[in-house]
């Protein structure tokens, strides 16, 4: 007799959930994956390149379609959305937004995966035309909808990752861009000295930074459409707003059911991916909390590649093999116009949160040997626990071929290395790739200088 | 009253123990430094690139001028060799190439940074003018002077690293280039399927690629000069001939010396760069033998990066601090054309050669995101402990930013990492700089599963 699972959510975890217990078990599992929305398995990180027009078209994000996904026996419901869940019962509540039927559907495994959702502040006007969050293909359609009706003027409320993209991505479609942000600096998932880097860099590619900067409110037309953004520091007119004020797990359902939620609103999982002490209950993706390695803490980090690791974890002890996730360190990279934008770790700031003391260090190198033609600036930032000398974070800010050089510090971080043990590590060198000292290692050396200086 | 240390050998690890020295104990230190050629602090792995024309003037491959040393207050000495070397007495014998003089000098401290040299095999018409070995800028200047003769076939004799180099170079300057290899592939530091890779791009842009042939004699004409090079597959013709079948440790002074040498005919230190039971005397750089941290053996890996870390390390307890140089993981990366190159580690036969059962996988992705302009393919291999799953080496072909992908496997074989937890790896992912798994994530991530296939 065959055992049903029901997927909630059928983005990149709840569908590398799916496919592997599916993988596994064959006929031997029923799975049932619910997606409110109109595509399946595609990838969010690229809905900037796809509004700036570095990807022609949506069928490109998307890894399987849901055909494919029927294709391999997985039952896939679209623009159905559970709309409540009965864990005594065993029952998920269903909406059908096509058929417009509701119907009740039992389970003997649940997997949550029902993502996040963009932060929305409680401001006056946020629920405008114009103004928008930008985390689904649907979100991306809603935006190109919007700059077929010419705009001119663009806002980006909130300077992290998806607001620099995409302001970068509607300077590249024609449009007049403004970030305002908070921060004392944009990419505030750097520390400001390194984030002054990546402000240079927009102001260069004609994106106007607005820092410090508080949003008071949206200031509508009298057709309901967004005109201006209101600020402590004047007004900022706008044909078109983006929210880049970062995301929230996606967790009603799941607390209306009782689930107990962890200190960022996302479900608390063990480390096969199970809610704990909820038997037959799972969950992956961007709505649950991961461990922090670097920290111990829990933290939650909404990024498509650990979302399909999950998923996979998951979907592997499902179908019963063994796996764990173990939890992240932090690594981000970006990239806003050909600046490369990386960090891994803690910042200064995290440090302070949790209790480490610390000291920094800053070096400029290049990314080839300095005589080596196309050899680019590059900037790495270490901070380092004093006395151990343990590696707590990284930063990396340069031109082509910075960005990947921060899976060095992650690994590093991974295994709790001193800086003194990462300035011996054995890196590539060859004159077309790194100068003899590669920028990271003589970011370590000096490091571990000042530690022992103490 | 100042101690003298005198360096042997004038380059990247001489110069490098000299100036940490100097800077830490100023004054107290007299540094004499011996250099029998006629450039100081160069850059060795550079001579292809400027042979080839990426680089514009040898005076970019020097890092540091005789000039520059003398102002740091090192008594640096140009075409001065070290003909000899009286242990007991504390002295070495010198002569002055300009000068046409010998004397001797003594010392408290004496530090071996004699480098490497090519490996010349004894074959009949070695020594012929237009066969040229290329290890020093004296080398580099001598190749750019025989291709003003205008030659127009050129022959590369061995298919490492600086054979392959040479090769594009010599195309690069017009000349019509044949390697020739004893191996079953160029590029012999992989393993033949990757290396495979290899061959085909170099047959693409034109060079011809010989395999598994054995050089037996170079002919000379009545001039003395390289005509052909005679193998058992055939006659060559050749106006010049480079070679590129390796260097060994250049320990002769040392050897005469009375000092032991290890098995690959080089220096073996202590983790601080002393010479093993001779008190005040140091080594490092291509002179040297280095531990393999994942074998545990001896190995001789001639690399500017690590003569520089090595001779820093000497300087840094020469200077009176504390410093050790662990050893290596036999990290590498090159470039042919626009494929990119990379290795760590152990290699198959490596592993057949210390003992270790192992497995393999190959995984072809791409360097991007699939759907990003750009993406590029790469070949991962991975070399895996049966049972065990702990990673012992990795290989990469692929096209841009391929190969500095390695440093991950680098930084895991020095942390003793298995596949199973490289897999979990939080490497960076943005849709510019990788797939959502990395290449190097879906390589271990298949290897796990072997691994627990059996």
């Amino acid at each position: 007799m065959s055992e049903r699972v029901v997927v909630v959510g059928a983005d990149a975890a709840g569908m590398s959930a799916a496919s592997q217990a599916k993988r596994l078990r064959g006929d031997d599992l029923e799975v049932v994956a619910l997606e409110r929305g109109h595509h399946t398995s595609f990838s969010a990180c690229g809905i900037p390149y796809w509004i700036g027009g570095d990807v022609g078209s949506i069928d490109q994000l998307v890894a399987r379609t849901a055909q494919q996904h029927r294709a391999n026996g997985i039952d896939l419901r679209m623009r159905t959305e559970a709309t409540g869940l009965d864990l005594d019962r065993r029952e998920v509540e269903v909406r059908d937004h096509e058929a417009g039927s509701t119907y009740r559907l039992g389970f003997d495994q649940l997997v949550l995966a029902t993502g996040a959702r963009p932060r929305r502040p409680d401001i006056p006007g946020i629920d405008a035309d114009g103004v928008f969050g930008v985390q689904t293909l649907d979100d991306g359609e809603r935006v190109l909808d919007a700059l077929q009706d010419g705009p001119r003027r663009a806002v980006v409320v909130g300077g992290g990752y998806i607001g620099v993209e995409m302001a970068e991505a509607m300077v590249n479609r024609g449009l007049s861009v403004t970030v305002a942000t908070r921060s004392a600096e944009p990419m505030v998932t750097l520390d400001p000295d390194m984030g002054r880097q990546v402000h240079d860099a927009m102001t260069a590619m004609d994106i106007e930074v607005l820092t410090s900067v508080r949003v008071d409110a949206f200031e509508t037309g009298d057709d309901g459409r967004v005109r201006a953004v209101v600020t402590d520091q004047g007004e900022l007119p706008a044909d078109l707003v983006v929210l880049g004020t970062g995301v929230s797990p996606e967790t009603t359902l799941a607390a209306e059911a009782g689930l107990p939620l962890g200190h960022w609103g996302g479900l608390e999982t063990d480390l096969q991916m199970r809610v704990f002490d909820e038997p037959g209950v799972w969950a992956a993706g961007d709505c649950v909390e991961s461990i922090d390695l670097v920290s111990g803490n829990r933290v939650h980090v909404a990024l498509g590649t650990h979302a399909n690791k999950q998923g996979r974890v998951l979907g592997t002890n499902l179908g019963g093999g063994y796996a764990t996730f173990p939890g992240v360190v932090g690594t981000a990279v970006s990239k806003v116009c050909d600046l490369e934008i990386a960090r891994t770790g803690l910042r200064e700031r995290d440090c302070d949160a949790v209790g480490f003391a610390y000291l920094t260090v800053n070096v400029d190198s290049t990314t080839r040997a300095g005589y080596f033609p196309g050899a680019a600036p590059v900037t790495v930032k270490l901070v380092v626990e004093q006395r151990t000398g343990r590696l707590l974070g990284g930063q990396i800010v340069g031109r082509e071929d910075s960005a990947k050089r921060i899976d060095v510090l992650a690994v590093a971080l991974w295994n709790r290395m001193t800086v003194e043990e990462i300035s011996a590590l054995d890196l590539g060198y060859a004159p077309p790739f790194s100068p003899v000292w590669d920028p990271v290692l003589i970011a370590a050396r000096k490091a571990a200088d000042s530690v022992r200086a103490g």
